[in-house]
């Protein structure tokens, strides 16, 4: 990354010796190219943490259909509820295992995503982030129930980022 | 997203017709304005985060003079102390319920801001994010009382990101 | 921020003047490389945030060499462990009180590293931000141990985001 205002620079003198004009030289194409492709890594970044949030969002709704559609078309699911591949059938094991029932106001659970450590490639990208999953106690207050973090894989489908391969494994989880 | 680089490619070749010499071509200023579009809303979308997590700190601080001063002049913020329009109502509000007694080095409670999920549309902008609050409990350890979500609207008011409505409802709240 | 487009209205007018053509006006280099500093800034928190999870990754996973080594040549940890400067000596404060065993599938141990606040002044920057520490409580169930705050300063070294100082005061610690 040090090394881009040193290449630049080393552009823009090139530039000045071609064009002869200090103030009114233009820039190439290749390189508006090339910063256009920096911007494009830091909207996939942020397209990724809104995918892995969307997730987090569905689950607290019980919205599986949301959730299974999350998934590319060969994505997987492998996690304590089992394992799955494709939206149909993560769908199918998500409302087995918990139950489709959208609750757009919240379902009571509370799923919290955070520490994302995601690595774009591409049209190709990969992360790991936790995910704590609280809810109310016996006492009606916040309860953490498990923690754990998330291994993923991701892959551009269609032009938008979804969720190749998720394995969710706990960290922390009490016996039940 | 996934068409940027198919229109890309396609400006690029027009400007390779234009101007004949492909090592020399140079991008149109229309180019370079859509670029800096996108950066700015990659701008505005951490002016808003640090504009969240401003809020969290002068909770934390118990400075609502600084609190207040995040909301737009015509800023509401509605929770479960009541609600308010306008920053000095709602300083009058936080000092009358919590108490306006700033402590740089923290108050002994712990916002944590989490999960924002921001939408950016030109002046305005909106989210939903998750807040826990916590405190020490009776053995002096960490202990959430409270968790919930926000809903927020944005306003850019003389070129700074303000909230323009912050509702807070409780998500995981016992009774107190 | 406003400002930008302000700004940026003017140059591309006069750009008009200059070159005549509207539709085939280019911009500057000066211009290019103004955007450019603008995405730089963006990557420089996307790096400095990826730094912050690292640390916290090679808690997690009992590795002091790697933790060390984010530390830049002149760094500091400060803390309730004690007070170390430079990656040798960080190093074998960890070793000592801690332990260096690593762990690359996790050591039960599980720190959330959240609500960073960095600011970027050119090779330098400093940041606040929150951690939290959680362990299987005796129930197995996770358990909040301590939760503080972060003060930190960075530097770029070798083109490398590096901490400077880290300073990790807890704000929520009962007595052990």
């Amino acid at each position: 990354m040090n090394t881009y205002l040193r290449r630049y620079s080393l552009a823009a003198a090139t530039a000045i010796v071609a064009f002869g004009a200090v103030g009114q030289q233009s820039p190439r194409v290749t390189e508006l190219e090339a910063l256009a492709g920096r911007v494009r890594t830091l909207e996939d970044r942020e397209d990724i943490r809104a995918l892995i949030l969307a997730y987090g969002t569905a689950h607290d709704h019980r919205d599986y259909r949301t959730f299974a559609a999350l998934f590319a078309k060969e994505g997987e699911w492998v996690g304590g509820l089992g394992s799955a591949k494709g939206p149909e059938a993560i769908f199918e094991l998500m409302d087995r295992t918990i139950g489709h029932d959208p609750k757009p106001n919240g379902s009571g659970t509370y799923h919290v995503m955070t520490n994302d450590q995601i690595k774009i490639d591409g049209n190709a990208a990969s992360a790991t982030t936790k995910w704590i999953y609280l809810t109310p106690g016996a006492d009606a207050a916040p309860r953490m129930v498990y923690l754990g973090h998330y291994d993923d894989k991701f892959i551009r489908e269609n032009g938008e980022w979804r969720f190749l391969r998720r394995e969710a494994p706990a960290d922390i989880a009490p016996p039940r």
